[in-house]
């Protein structure tokens, strides 16, 4: 048990996965922790564990009854750290602690998966009351205990007090390498390296930008599942040839914690049936909300983070289960092909070079998102720092994380990642593997939407002339919607009363 | 000038295109309209055409200065029409009603652009002082003047006041063909065939079953143009040639609405230039909310309504015409393939075919989202009738519609549209040369997002197995999230410990 007269320097209210796990991680750290869960076996739990960990008398970590005991047993101005299910009981967790006595200059952190928008909302209602901050986490439990990548958002006062405490608990990278540096375990901090956590903006961006990590990580997901099932369905692959392809490519350009995972989930037996245990999952997906967030987002700012929404979309489909099994036994794809061995091994050098390609479109998606979004809300996000700390402790953590740091590192004002010298001639040099793995996989009749989308954003993006010419003579055909003509200023309107013959164009004032 | 002391069937709120052209059309009809708009010069417009073309004597509408003189000058109950910009005006107009007097017994009926659950909140917030009842409308100014498609819902009292007026009013199909009946000009309505106005439902439904329409028309547009950018950059055809192979195309099963003004538009000579004109216009497309709404609702609703979602994204991506030119300078495509004319004419065919399985599958995205929309809402909707009204007076109207119809008259328990088994065999028969489409235009380095992504959904939905498998693995695996069996009954969720070795398969209690 700790000295009970000596005042804890954090108050942590929510001791599920993420919040036991943050807790344990702050003591590691040196902080004295009081905490407080409306389930009082999560706060004997940990105080046990901490125990357990540290030893009785050096144990760090303070559990309360209440509300008033927690801010009973802080130092002042309080520092209070939230865990709790997004959404009300946030506010619940703020009102009880205004009820409790809570003070303007005291500051309430909200590490959940928060919509941005309410943060905004948040801070804006409490003020005066206390300072509302927010911080976003990823890393899942593992993360939260050893290192999470945080994306912390709000006052900049409170920024200050609170800079110190996420510098310490964060994920480190070497600086050197730009790789993670490996947790040690329980009481043994890694104190070396360049922590993953930096001031994001106002409040409400921090949440933001770990949206949109989240929408990347979907887009990433299921690029890697359409790769397996390529080969799987495809080329006729078991899940371990397919592991050992995946532990393969994780060495080169596409080696990051994702990859790694689904090799090692590829790997796992079944105990009950002695199959693979990917055979016997559901392949039904689902989602917590991040992803969708992502691509309405999107849609709303008008930035074409397609490969986003495809992956959401994905999901959806999945989760037809029933549909798509009666569909299958009536909708025909085409006849399978017989490949040679070499045939083989070239699809999946091809697959190897469509993942990396379309990784690189899927992440330059999420960087168009936040720019726009930045611009629309005055945030003023910074890519290369944001890049910087995606480079440890978060689920789309991977080596390839140090060139965007790069790209913009070097140029603070790329429109677009695939502006970058090096990823534009990254894609000049695998595209054409990648255009032959999507048309392989679309004459097959195996799906690869996020895949071909990603291609078809590239294509796009790079067309000088898109086809929406016609579409603006179609809108202005039946809607007199207007349109702009190329040897025209910008702005300028014209309109046309098409199945009129002979009616003349004619310039719309504004 | 019309009789003073005759009263007037309907009120009028709102001369805008739309407004002007609905109440010259109710005129036609036979109706004595009273109309009111905050821009006097629009009531002196309508009065003096109603009076030309009809004659002082014959002429049927009634100028008002006031919302109180507009009350007036109608029989009791009243029955009132609006038609001003979605958002804040509606509710200005139905406040103004209020001060002017209108009773619980009394409809007003909102025909603008209303996002949908707008229309529910109205609803319930006027209760008691009128009857909010919405009518969504298609057609462009055009078709309100000679018919357009209605979408009416709400109140099913106030929906037997309304029916005799919007039957009139609606487009009308020959039921023998289920083609257009064509319109005959202004004083002549066409009183035979089956009217395009059919009770969606309760308040909202109309205007949701609207905003999906859009969301289809937006995926029609986009899966044309695409069409045309392969057959203009890919295969270099000009303008007129492309014209005069959607007038061919028009014949056949793509016959509709759409691929007539499509060619229409693209016969267009520009008179400044002598150029054809849809060179001359600037491929920046904007839009007007519904087809982002409709994408919005699909994610939110899980419908996998990706061709629409690409559609949208294709024009935001189209509006960054600065980024994409300068793009186009430094990310590089394949080199372009000479073709001959035997296999340019092979790659028209395959378009034509690509065009029409892409837009099946469009469609039975919009009939999907529709209909889980109407189970969480419970709505109920009739989708044999919805496709019955949109085969005339819309800008979706086509041929087609009436094989949709037919669909889900003949199973009103159709799960989607690919399953009905015309479209199955449609499909069959086609889907060769649309992934010949696809695969070619991705080789090429021409984007076609919205017809590979409606591909993607094909073999998506008639995949028994999809790879939401190792997914699942992925997501237990980082964040605990569980998976189902496909060997345990639904609903058992299970986790296991991928990271440590040795440890069991768990079943997590709900």
């Amino acid at each position: 048990m700790t000295d009970d007269k000596q005042l804890c320097d954090i108050g942590f209210i929510g001791l599920g996965v993420m919040g036991k796990n943050l807790t344990l991680n702050l003591a590691d750290n040196g902080y004295r922790i009081a905490c407080f869960d409306l389930d009082q076996t999560k706060v004997d739990g940990i105080l046990a564990q901490d125990a357990a960990e540290r030893g009785d008398k050096a144990a760090r970590i303070v559990g309360c009854r209440s509300y008033t005991e927690l801010l009973s047993r802080l130092k002042a101005p309080h520092l209070i750290i939230v865990s709790v299910p997004a959404g009300e009981p946030v506010d619940h967790v703020c009102n009880h602690l205004i009820d409790a006595g809570i003070g303007a200059d005291d500051i309430v952190v909200d590490t959940g998966n928060s919509l941005w928008t309410d943060s905004v909302a948040r801070e804006q209602h409490f003020k005066g009351k206390f300072i509302f901050f927010s911080t976003a986490v990823s890393g899942g439990e593992v993360g939260a205990r050893f290192g999470p990548s945080l994306m912390p958002s709000g006052d900049p006062y409170a920024w200050t007090r609170i800079k110190p405490v996420w510098e310490a608990i964060a994920a480190k990278v070497d600086p050197a390498t730009g790789k993670p540096l490996p947790a040690k375990g329980p009481g043994q901090p890694v104190t070396e390296g360049e922590p993953c956590a930096t001031y994001i903006g106002p409040v409400g961006a921090g949440h933001y930008v770990k949206m949109v990590h989240n929408g990347i990580e979907y887009a990433d997901m299921q690029l890697i599942c359409e790769a397996y099932q390529v080969m799987r369905q495809g080329l006729g692959m078991a899940p371990q040839d397919i592991a050992a392809t995946f532990r393969t490519w994780n060495q080169g350009v596409l080696n990051s914690y994702l990859i790694e995972i689904s090799a090692e989930v590829l790997e796992k037996q079944d105990d009950e049936t002695g199959e693979p245990l990917v055979d016997m999952i559901m392949d039904k997906a689902g989602q917590k909300g991040t992803g969708l967030w992502t691509a309405v987002s999107a849609l709303q700012v008008g930035s074409p983070a397609q490969t986003i929404a495809q992956a959401v979309f994905a999901r959806s489909i999945s989760s037809l289960k029933k549909e798509r099994v009666h569909a299958a036994t009536m909708l025909k794809g085409p006849e399978p092909v017989e490949l040679s061995s070499d045939e083989k091994q070239q699809a999946v050098n091809n697959l190897q070079d469509a993942l990396y390609c379309s990784k690189i479109c899927a992440y330059a998606q999420g960087f168009q998102l936040m720019d726009m979004a930045s611009k629309e809300h005055g945030w003023k996000l910074d890519f290369a720092e944001i890049a910087k700390i995606w480079r440890a402790g978060c689920i789309i953590r991977a080596v390839f994380l140090q060139s965007i740091t790069q790209a913009y590192a070097s140029n603070d004002e790329l429109a677009n990642l695939l502006l970058d010298p090096f990823f534009a001639s990254q894609i000049q040099a695998f595209q054409r593997n990648w255009r032959q793995a999507v048309a392989d996989a679309t004459l097959m009749g195996i799906p690869c939407a996020a895949m071909s989308s990603a291609l078809n954003y590239y294509d796009s993006y790079r067309s000088e002339t898109l086809p929406a010419n016609l579409l603006q003579g179609q809108r202005d055909y039946f809607g007199a919607h207007t349109y702009e003509r190329v040897d025209q200023p910008e702005g300028r309107k014209f309109h046309i009363e098409w199945s009129q013959p002979g009616q003349p164009q004619v310039q719309i004032k504004k």
